[in-house]
């Protein structure tokens, strides 16, 4: 064999690893403060409550629970997400439309596979979500970015971009953007609804954290004023648990039999046992009161490091305050390089991303994302005091 | 929004829902012998050892395991597996070239997209495994066929395909081959990696049913003679459960470096919880003792089949006799459609698959696939004298 480099297909020489996952080894230092991963606090995950799951499952139907199973998922599964969104938000959402995947990270991939083909359009927003990015970008799409502002992105330019571009779909993460926090208000939506419904195209919203509100009310989806040129994508690793990568896609009869056929090309189906664990944990314990200490514990973190901020970052240094999830976007002066902040702050011991892997047009030099859902309150102090020294070094040079 | 179906992308127009899928649904009725899935005997499963197993990873370090985890996997399973390749064969495998993947059918995915661009080249046996041809369409390769004979592909055919076609990729799977049962001989596995050796091509080895050798001798991996040259696949599907869709990848550096990304886009990473429970499961409990069950179990089904068929059958019909694994490939004599003969046994409540989705090439008309580990001996006595009833109403009309 003379080369196995020579063999491998285009898709693949430009996509780099990622740079985030570089950080997070350095990050994985202990003595390093770390806002840069994308971890749920640990504390809440209910081990005792998936260690009677288990047990339950296995006890009740162990041969049947390891056995393979159907490509599409566990029905009752399905039909528990079905009857949550219809719950919330009245949109007539069957199992049919349910595709158990491997977190929502397979869902993008296969949304990818059903819809992108090289230098086909996808609208993603900037700052846009990193997982989203490295999964469509495998399928050679043309990225074209549109601003997010802190009520979403700004219906005008919307209005623009589609009429000047064939974009075939349009990621978007509505509530608590990784790596933003920013949540688009009703009213943007509403409006972003009556642009996106002028064109064939697809929106994909994505909602791995809408259950993670501590703060303002709930939203709706897309899916309300936009039906079945909305794709949901979902997750149970920030609600449940992470390690057992179940999350789903939910779309319309046409868009799932192409899903169904990439799914079952891709792994067959996902983690039947974990899928039968999760849905017995649904309905044996309280959800809301254990979706409700989730809440508090990352709404006490969030509180500690927005109060932080204001103690000890520098004048002109700006920041969201997200009403969910787990993440904080801060906006240093337009000359300040959030790289060299970062070279900084490791060799203070603090870690966070930097803005510009989060922009597909090389943008956001001087933003960067702090995770916040993964320190105590004792160490976001700490830390965001390291950082604002920092800072105020790189402002005063 | 005008249609959806505008919106697709091509590599998807083509792939057809899988028939299989379509035979295992009339199958899955309880009043029917089916031989037409590929499920394992759920008889051993070990329900009790993973019972313990789940327990004893949620008491030890239950917070840890149901944390999101690495892409690579879980480096003690990972040791585990290039641990087994080297005692086995001396094969000098080091964790790092193991990525921990969603079944090996995710492996074939990672692999397809790491090297499988429009109208590349692949290799396959004819017949060939469906679960590839499956994962490896959706990637739009065009199929090049070998036939597969008693004892492996021809060397003498290879090697004309090799030096007629700038082949890119050669699948094969060389111990008890879904779905014709048939080993390669050791001969035939040197004079194959000679062939292999002289050009710029990958082997991909995938091996899901090795460990479950009942009769004859284990024969060495093609990575024996073509090292880096070769990509091997496994499984813990068939040696522990298939519900938690633990496979993996063994690859040298450059290829691990792209599967990664792959896989990073393609899901984050696999099930952590389950493998860590596999892994729990493989060093506490006795894995030789539990193979050895397996292997009985299948034997004993398998006899049973081979045994029913030599008295049933018809002249002019003939089948393979595995040595391992869990299907039997049966040939009717030419004029005698399988598809025929599927239409009368569901008559008479018997499924099997006809032999002609294994062909890339349109062939195998006269030929079917049968499973011999889900249907007990009973089962498979009264199944197979009802084939051959039908059989031989076929062969005198």
């Amino acid at each position: 064999m003379e080369n196995v480099t020579d063999l491998f297909a285009p898709r693949l020489l430009k996509v780099q690893k990622s740079f985030i996952r570089e950080i997070l080894k350095v990050a994985a230092n202990p003595e390093i403060i770390s806002f840069a991963g994308g971890l749920p606090n640990p504390d809440v995950f209910p081990v005792r409550e998936i260690q009677i799951s288990c047990d339950e499952v296995l006890r009740r139907d162990g041969y049947e629970a390891l056995q393979y199973s159907t490509t599409e998922g566990y029905l009752p599964l399905r039909e528990y997400i079905a009857a949550e969104y219809n719950a919330g938000y009245d949109l007539h959402i069957k199992p049919e439309n349910i595709l158990i995947t491997n977190g929502s990270q397979q869902g993008l991939d296969l949304i990818s596979k059903v819809f992108i083909d090289k230098d086909d359009k996808v609208l993603i927003e900037k700052p846009g979500y990193l997982g989203a990015i490295q999964a469509l970008s495998i399928y050679q799409p043309e990225f074209i970015g549109i601003t997010l502002n802190n009520d979403g992105v700004a219906p005008q330019e919307l209005a623009e971009i589609l009429n000047n571009n064939a974009i075939k779909l349009f990621y978007t993460v509505p509530n608590f953007q990784n790596p933003s926090g920013v949540t688009y208000s009703y009213n943007v939506r509403e409006k972003v609804a009556a642009q996106v419904a002028k064109h064939n195209i697809i929106l994909v919203e994505d909602n791995p954290y809408g259950a993670l509100r501590f703060s303002g009310s709930d939203q709706p989806p897309f899916r309300k004023w936009l039906g079945p040129q909305s794709i949901m994508l979902g997750t149970f690793s920030k609600t449940v648990v992470p390690s057992f990568r179940l999350g789903w896609i939910c779309a319309d009869h046409d868009i799932m039999e192409k899903a169904l056929v990439a799914k079952q090309g891709a792994d067959l189906h996902t983690n039947y046992f974990c899928q039968k664990v999760v849905h017995y944990f649904l309905t044996h314990f309280d959800m809301q009161a254990h979706i409700e200490k989730t809440k508090q514990a990352y709404k006490k973190q969030c509180d500690a490091m927005i109060g932080a901020i204001e103690n000890y970052f520098p004048k002109g240094v700006t920041f969201t305050k997200p009403e969910g999830g787990m993440f904080i976007w801060v906006t240093l002066p337009r000359k300040i390089p959030s790289l060299k902040l970062l070279e900084l702050a490791l060799q203070d011991k603090v870690a966070f991303v930097p803005g510009n892997p989060f922009y597909i047009d090389g943008g956001g030099g001087n933003s960067l994302r702090l995770n916040y859902s993964n320190s105590n309150p004792d160490q976001i102090e700490i830390g965001i005091k390291k950082l604002a020294l920092a800072m105020k070094k790189l402002m005063e040079e």
